[in-house]
């Protein structure tokens, strides 16, 4: 089993903020850096803000496509990959209303997420936390890792990714970009 | 979101234990009552296990699996069905490491975990609690509600998941039998 990791905004860490966008629905509070604890870790009383998350098993991806996606993803961590964005996802009720079957069709059949995806890969490390079954205020924390030089690839990126038609199930969505300090 | 419902098992709770039945892996603490604790319900701190696990939205069923089974799906809580089981359900790595549809293989195609279900509706209540991403000890909650005449049938749906492929990936697993008090 995993334990989840606890993203944190406030005034330390080893991310600081460049820029916070709130893409749909309302804000987070204002924070100059965003610490990543794992499990069990000590956790500063003074914070902006708390979001918990778990690495958890695949949802829609299938065999073909995990073996695809785990051949061309690098590791977090690379020297030269300082960017970082923190996007916390919040879908509708509609969304997790569909079916399994439904779901994937509009995630990759109809959206291309993972095609999507797969282009911008080994540039833009991707890692996904669930955060649904938490009672947490979004369904997932998606953390991305690049070199500066790559920052108009992962505009387009997610700029693509949020014309899809599985984004019309998207009811909040924060943009934070980040600099390894 | 869903907050976690909190099960549990100590000296007290309208849920009286009749016998607890460890299937396979370690077991649990014994206790001679459950309670079920709604989302910021109190809690007893005299228990000798709590376990947590959020309903949450369905991973295999397609849509029209989905339609048959909340047709014929009773709700919880019927006069008549005070005999209750609790099982706690842990599946082993291998299970989480196959992609989405090895894994929709085994459950249905091969193990026919909803075709099963569906035969012993509407007289064996069902509702399922995932834990997997709370890190929690368990993956899941199964908890289902049936007349005490039943409980034969009860018995025959969980032997016949037992015999099946699904269950190879079944690390740890506690029949919790109850009645209402």
């Amino acid at each position: 089993m995993s334990q989840p990791t606890i993203f944190v905004g406030g005034d330390a860490g080893i991310w600081r903020v460049l820029r916070i966008k709130t893409i749909i629905g309302s804000s987070l509070p204002e924070s100059k850096h965003v610490n990543i604890c794992g499990p069990g870790a000590p956790i500063s009383a003074q914070s902006a803000w708390m979001l918990r998350g778990t690495p958890s098993y695949e949802r829609y991806v299938n065999r073909k496509e995990h073996d695809e996606l785990t051949t061309k993803t690098p590791p977090l961590g690379r020297p030269n990959a300082t960017y970082a964005a923190l996007i916390p996802v919040l879908k509708s009720e509609a969304w997790w209303n569909l079916s399994q079957d439904e779901r994937r069709a509009i995630f990759e059949d109809h959206s291309e997420h993972i095609k999507t995806g797969l282009r911008y890969l080994p540039a833009i490390a991707r890692k996904l936390y669930h955060c649904r079954d938490l009672g947490e205020p979004f369904d997932f924390l998606t953390w991305f890792e690049f070199a500066p030089a790559e920052e108009c690839a992962f505009d387009e990126l997610v700029a693509t990714l949020r014309r899809s038609e599985e984004w019309k199930y998207v009811e909040r969505e924060i943009d934070i970009r980040l600099v390894r300090s």
